[in-house]
């Protein structure tokens, strides 16, 4: 193999697949490396932690074509730190030579036969979709804040894809909160898959300024995002998800439109008084003031409350978990939303207040 | 004590002196507690680790005078997350209530009688300068970066002020590298004091922009730094410093002038395959080439090396700690530096190319 490359396209793809190469949590030391293949036009770069694929295209001049494994994090920082100018690789046997005019270094690789096979998506058997990736973006932003990080309970460690209606929805819980989103209008077959939260992470980090849209192919077994010149492919969670649409509150007692930064900054400053009580704040509504109220104790330290002016039908408190209700504002985008509160131990049901395809659900504490 | 403070400026000052009072290792909880005091005119904001204190003036309305101390980190995060307008602080007994229009906390905090005394310097047997702020900023990143953290040689963990032929010098060594840096022209008396390396890195983050200049007052077992209406009071180290001008190599046998953004950047590219050799890096000037090169070898990973061209004298060879020259390179301010080589075992000088106040030495490793 013997390719010439521009140095800032190379260090760009680096970065983007190198990531996924340093997160293996599994023995085999070829995962650390990243693989390099040679192909008439490109150069094709690729990494995999065995859950999930990243495959980066590279504009190239290919003198020889070939492949080579070298390590994945070392050949990024150190394309990264090489002028722009450009670099030259040339493969000999199991070593890797870099150099620029300046420059020189040879790394010790593994031959590419031995890199574990990628998963593919198989396109006869798959549904696939297009979506504006402004909208893909913002959507899993939305979702992904209710999904969990505890692998005891696999199917809640992922974002839920179904199909409900006619339209594709994406929903994430924790059993604490839960977060559901219109996602894509008007899809005809029928999809139901877990997509674990870590790639959809990786995926939005691989969004980048200059592309239009995400092709997402969804199998039985696998999920595929392609988005200009990266692919991203990740087994699914094989799992069944929570019948979660019957977790949502039909009726809702007081349904208040507050300002959101007003309340962001509320909870904030509440959340600094809570920590001492796992982050438990009171929100309170009374009709006779016209006041919703935040407020929090912190047996040692003090306490605190704050409030805003608003139209109240009826009163109504509930105790929540400051970090579940920060973010579930962070994640909403109308400047208002629509705080839905019934009793004391109901779900608060949390909405923009102009759009209505999001709902973000939290359960209250026990005061 | 009764107090109005616009927010803003209430939120820096606290910034700037709760970091010292979180910083406290010993065990009195008031030691992570901020005391405020009003007098007539200004609050008065102090908090202290027992090593070093902060005293910062506040310009305020003053209804009553009085004082107290509340936990620092709360008061500071608390102000910070508050809306930009007056904030009014209140105290009863040992509880002080800071409100705005919409918010109100009441902070449990300890009456300042317990709070441990401040030391103060002694005006009339000290020794006092007063330096340009930016100067002083310069010349301590260049010398504090050559301190040692092991508590187990403390003269080491300061930066040594001290006089020599009618200057004031500051300098700084951990046993493999030294820094030294003329300070202050024409200082009469005789300066001989080492200053904590800690007390050196708050002193530069608290001074911003704005500030003119730092008022210095030293004396026998204290050093005191005004700057603005900020006021740090450390304790020296009370040790003797090692007779470092004796360390400073006085003949070199080559003196090669490198441009440093090209060091900078073959001793980044080298280091990331020093890693496994603990930095170690070789730099090699040959006459007839006429180069200058860095080189490592990562006995797993593979190797590297880079050279630019120079005029060279003679052959010349050593191998250093890359850490150490990257710090050294990063601290010269000059476009050019002076990289003085002589045997394999003799320390490298570096020195800036165009201005002489300013010299590095870093003992070379052996190969």
């Amino acid at each position: 193999m013997e390719v010439e490359v521009l140095q800032d396209r190379l260090a760009k793809a680096l970065n983007a697949v190198s990531r996924v190469a340093a997160s293996t949590k599994a023995g085999l030391p070829i995962l650390s490396n990243v693989l390099l293949r040679a192909e008439k036009g490109h150069l094709v770069l690729m990494a995999t932690n065995m859950e999930l694929a990243t495959v980066q295209y590279v504009t190239a001049e290919i003198k020889n074509e070939g492949t080579i494994t070298v390590p994945a994090k070392l050949l990024a920082e150190f394309v990264s730190a090489l002028p722009r100018e450009t670099v030259t690789l040339k493969v000999n046997n199991d070593k890797m030579t870099i150099s620029t005019s300046k420059y020189k270094s040879t790394m010790n690789g593994i031959l590419a036969d031995d890199y574990p096979e990628l998963p593919k998506v198989d396109v006869d058997n798959s549904v696939g979709f297009k979506i504006n990736v402004d909208i893909f973006k913002e959507a899993l932003n939305e979702v992904i804040i209710a999904a969990s990080n505890d692998t005891t309970r696999p199917a809640l460690t992922g974002v839920y894809f179904n199909t409900f209606e006619g339209a594709l929805y994406i929903a994430a819980t924790d059993g604490y909160r839960l977060a559901d989103k219109r996602f894509v209008e008007d899809v005809k077959s029928e999809i139901k898959a877990i997509v674990p939260a870590t790639t959809l992470q990786e995926v939005l980090r691989l969004v980048s300024e200059g592309m239009d849209e995400v092709e997402v192919q969804i199998s039985d077994a696998l999920i595929c995002f392609r988005m200009g010149e990266i692919e991203v492919t990740s087994k699914l969670i094989d799992a069944s998800f929570p019948e979660y649409r019957a977790l949502i509150p039909k009726n809702i007692s007081l349904n208040l439109e507050l300002d959101k930064a007003e309340l962001q900054r509320m909870t904030k400053v509440a959340a600094l008084f809570a920590r001492s009580s796992g982050g438990s704040i009171t929100c309170e509504a009374l009709a006779d003031a016209g006041t919703f109220s935040v407020s929090a104790v912190a047996s040692e330290l003090g306490e605190n409350s704050s409030s805003m002016e608003v139209e109240v039908a009826s009163d109504a408190k509930v105790t929540l978990n400051s970090r579940y209700l920060l973010d579930a504002l962070n994640a909403a985008k109308d400047t208002h939303i629509l705080f839905g509160i019934s009793g004391k131990l109901d779900p608060v049901v949390l909405k923009n207040a102009q759009t209505d395809d999001y709902t973000h659900i939290i359960m209250p504490l026990k005061s």
